[in-house]
């Protein structure tokens, strides 16, 4: 059974049909329908000879034993956000599954080196509001007493949502003995911006993971009546946040590739008749210098100190989260490089915007690098997410040519 | 036993003790505690020798029957919003209460013309978005179709809480018969702005209340993924929703008295990791002149249209109400003058931006006139809101002359 990527699109439309429905896909990680999904690939990997567990992180691992026990990783993730697409984090699990179908087949149940296909739990992070839990369990990064008080919408506590699917965040720190004996890792994603579509490129390979920096912004200002309180008396906090929505982007824009983003604004008390007493925004910076990425927080910092002041009203910043960029493994940079050539004819080098779990895989030392397929009109999370099927097959071919490379390397390293 | 404004106090804080909390008033309409002010109000008046009873949309009125069945009104409401003041429509219930006592006194029961005190139900709108419901369906002026499928934040809709009340919807329309031989309606309200404050003076007369345009406003741009997705590529909702918000108060500081307000921003789908996709705000514009409300409302709409199509939005109008501005009878006006200067040594005429239930009474050609007492800071709509307590034993008096004044303006009438 050679390498078949059309199967890899009619699995990923099965997925589709059994997790998503008419907003998207709903396979958000800890639900029922997350689990489904699980389910279903585990029976999708059972007619291999492989050996199958979840880790103490919920991590899910296929594993093909080689005749040595040094490992190449492919990675992905079940999980999607609310109402997400049909590719993301999908593709990379099922393209992996095909590509192991194949070694499988190639070698006789024994390859030279073992492979393990890993399906990442919570890469999204859309429930708890914490990306990359299992990546960074693996990692040995994760930060467990911030995360297990974490609640969803409804008040449910992250620690108690896990343990309904069966993982102790007790026991999180376990899951770093997944790392053992690992060589690489290699993982596919669907761009999620415009860059590939605009070079009119189907494939390309990722340079590393840009740094982010992400914060919570609350202005304080004084709530009033909308009718009786003087324009030039208020203290509205909504005006001072409106001022940093459009600052962050001249912020932005003075370097290449870097970006500034205010995702949620929230006004307190919120109602049509009452100037905005509180106002709670956040702010997502990324860039691939580390430098960059400090100059354009601490632009970002002074002016909403600056616009508070101009409106009465203060500020206080409070650090969700950050990560610094990660540089993919330079060796395995080449090789994709490589790989794509060899399939679509021409390549291109770009830096990730979003995260993936690669960049921790990356940061416990393990040589890692991405690959990118275009996708149609830069667009993700969100159900008219898509690929072109002729990128979506041409990316199977150049992701398994990457992953022989890749054992070669591992079984040399 | 003669007017007593310290007792009008003590009522207040009594009040106060039995339907508020750490946070403030809670005596949101169609309530639980609402239901338990209005019975602790009828326990007040149960002394004297009145009818009393709830009309068909929910209204309380209290009458003390006199030689002449034309009467005077004393109105204000029992409602407060959500973590309220203590003054805030109460201090006109309790003022008047403390006037028909002194009437029913000094006159044994029987007044030279009929005096009505009415706590006027869901003044503020807190619950479903509608103000003045109470008052608009004694003026004739409801919008019962429109309304009744309004629904609060758990979903319940108007129409079943008001039931839950004992209120029909259907029979609104029956409200109108209140209106029965009223010959002038009179209010004292706290100023909730900061004018009489600036001027250090206790007391004004209201000439009448600003006209309105509400308007909820939405933006629609294009989701995207905040990492992948390069600046000069979005369609930022956001963006164009924070240029309005900072453009409306030129809009407005054009003109002396107006004002506009930009009480509520909703991002869609609101998370760190996405460009905003959709913005829903509201617009509440203010003044006593229609044609500068009108010209507000269009350089407004003008603007957003202009700042949707610089970012490559698209924006959407939707009218959540307006009322004209109403001027106050003007022979009352001049009697509210005399009471305050006879009172306090000096008077301030003023427009009202809030809106008040005296807006509907005069809009059924129903003589009216208010009375403002000065608020502390000019806050309102919170738990901080205050008048200073020789402020209101001035108000309950000076709004006492006034009742007297006009009591003898209906006997003439």
């Amino acid at each position: 059974m050679p390498l078949d990527p059309k199967r890899t699109i009619a699995e990923l439309k099965e997925l589709r049909e059994l997790t998503g429905d008419s907003n998207g896909a709903q396979r958000v990680a800890w639900t029922q329908t997350w689990l489904k999904a699980r389910e279903w690939f585990a029976d999708k990997v059972a007619p291999l000879p492989i050996e199958h567990h979840w880790d103490a992180a919920g991590n899910n691992w296929v594993t093909l034993k080689g005749e040595s026990p040094k490992a190449l990783l492919i990675g992905g993730h079940l999980d999607s956000v609310p109402n997400g697409g049909w590719l993301d984090g999908a593709l990379n699990v099922m393209a992996a599954l095909e590509i192991l179908r194949r070694i499988n087949e190639e070698y006789r149940g024994k390859p030279p080196v073992t492979v393990r296909v890993v399906d990442w739990a919570d890469e999204e992070g859309a429930r708890f509001g914490r990306s990359l839990l299992g990546s960074s369990a693996f990692a040995g990064t994760a930060t467990v007493d911030a995360d297990r008080v974490r609640t969803d919408r409804e008040g449910v506590r992250m620690d108690e949502a896990l343990e309904r699917c069966g993982v102790e965040m007790d026991e999180f720190a376990e899951t770093t003995q997944e790392q053992k004996h690992a060589g690489a890792y290699i993982e596919l994603h669907i761009e999620q911006g415009p860059v590939l579509e605009k070079l009119n490129l189907p494939l390309g390979v990722v340079l590393g993971t840009k740094g982010v920096e992400r914060h919570a912004i609350t202005f304080h200002g004084q709530e009033a009546h909308s009718g009786s309180t003087p324009m030039n008396v208020r203290h509205d906090a909504l005006a001072a946040c409106a001022k940093l929505a459009l600052e962050i982007r001249p912020i932005a824009m003075k370097h290449a590739d870097a970006v500034c983003t205010m995702g949620s604004v929230k006004t307190f008390p919120g109602i049509v008749t009452a100037v905005v007493g509180r106002c709670e925004a956040t702010l997502d910076q990324r860039d691939l210098d580390a430098q960059v990425l400090a100059s354009m927080f601490r632009e970002a910092r002074e002016a909403s100190e600056r616009f508070a002041k101009e409106e009465r009203c203060t500020v206080e910043w409070s650090r969700i989260w950050q990560i610094e960029p990660i540089a993919f493994h330079p060796k395995m940079v080449e090789l994709c490089d490589e790989a794509i050539r060899e399939t679509a004819g021409k390549s291109h080098r770009m830096p990730s915007g979003p995260l993936h779990d690669a960049a921790e895989v990356s940061r416990a030392g393990i040589p890692t690098v991405m690959m990118f397929v275009q996708s149609v009109g830069g667009i993700s999370h969100n159900k008219i997410e898509d690929t072109k099927e002729e990128h979506l097959e041409l990316a199977v071919r150049a992701f398994d040519r990457l992953a022989s490379k890749a054992m070669d390397f591992v079984a040399n390293s």
